[in-house]
């Protein structure tokens, strides 16, 4: 998604036609918009896979053929929707979490955070049980974050990880796992599955197993995904 | 796949024309045999998307539109295939493994042979990387034995899990991400990688990181994956 600084860089190169420019671009990204917030929608209301080119058009109120301007396929309009939504609620828990003194317990919040919302929200419920292309995702938007958090952790003392890569990875593959778990059973015995997966999580980077779950027991700060612009 | 035992109950209820008996049963799961085995052997050639339905009919000798008596689909085959791999191995595994005397050197130990034969079996890593299935046909298949392992921990008191069916999960979606990992990153970096893995593992499971990190580094007992009958 181009930031506003290459929608200006667009707007002074006005030469090349097939550069959108000015106006153009800034329609061109409303439509764009239109697609990811009509897809969102019809996904939430019938899950990820039941939701057709010719509905998320007629969603946005876009002819069907112009839907291949902005994306090569169906999968790519997903992609961008995921994105969307990781990217929404990465944003949240950067403003809310990073003031947290403890890196375990910003790692763990977040951690919390996204098993929640994926059992509260349908649209990412979908993408978790729905999307194999789900792990990817997550590490290209959410990923650095927690690659940063647990960066933190380690250089305080307060983790031990061998390789923050592999470490990173396996906290999203098992967050995927979890949460695939979590939407398959009864709603009531997921109460405390965001402690219980975070006090794993916890003990995966080296925090004493009593410890960990005093961390992910901790009261949880809001937070307010917003659309990112 | 059917048992022996069921081979059997199957012949001696010959009056179903429906259903296989006798030596038809024997020849139609010779049959499908071949095709995992076709499929296995052009899959490892040229990884576990660029094999065709009439490629694998090709090599198990068989009409390609023999093909369906047998799978549904294409998918259906691919599930089988990675069944019967992962079983090879699983077997393997606990011939071998579980005369071992502690919990943690016996989970460790299985999860680095998993890597390992991952990044050495180009079949075994096109799953991997290639297969939006790999979760729950490795749950399917490993995953009862992994919580069996994780049991005997938690009730030897050697492990710290708090909930034995997301241990198990996150234990393999860890495992997946890992293994993706390094499929992708350079061979040379991935010399201890079954080590660093099976430690964050074992942390996981609530073992302090020091200890983790001396189990993990075990001299490994040499399994021999056999082909599942």
């Amino acid at each position: 998604m181009p930031t506003p600084s290459q929608h200006k860089d667009a707007s002074t190169a006005q030469t090349d036609n097939q550069v959108p420019t000015g106006r153009r671009a800034q329609k061109r990204e409303q439509t764009r918009a239109r697609l990811i917030t009509s897809a969102r929608t019809l996904m939430a209301e019938r899950g990820v896979d039941n939701v057709g080119i010719a509905e998320i058009t007629e969603g946005a109120n876009i002819g069907t053929g112009t839907f291949y301007n902005y994306f090569p396929d169906r999968e790519q309009l997903l992609q961008a929707v995921a994105e969307d939504a990781f990217e929404s609620v990465g944003i949240a828990l950067d403003q809310v979490l990073t003031k947290l003194d403890d890196p375990a317990e910003v790692f763990a919040g977040s951690l919390r955070h996204l098993v929640r919302h994926s059992l509260e929200d349908r649209i990412w419920g979908g993408f978790f049980i729905q999307m194999g292309a789900a792990h990817p995702v997550l590490m290209r938007i959410l990923g650095p974050r927690a690659r940063r958090d647990l960066l933190h952790g380690l250089e305080t003392g307060r983790f031990t990880i061998e390789d923050l890569d592999l470490a990173t990875t396996c906290t999203f593959g098992s967050l995927i796992a979890a949460i695939q778990m979590a939407l398959s059973a009864d709603q009531d015995s997921n109460d405390d599955k965001d402690q219980i997966f975070a006090a794993a999580m916890l003990r995966m980077v080296g925090v004493q197993a009593a410890e960990a779950r005093e961390i992910a027991s901790r009261p949880l700060p809001e937070i307010s995904p917003v659309k990112p612009q």
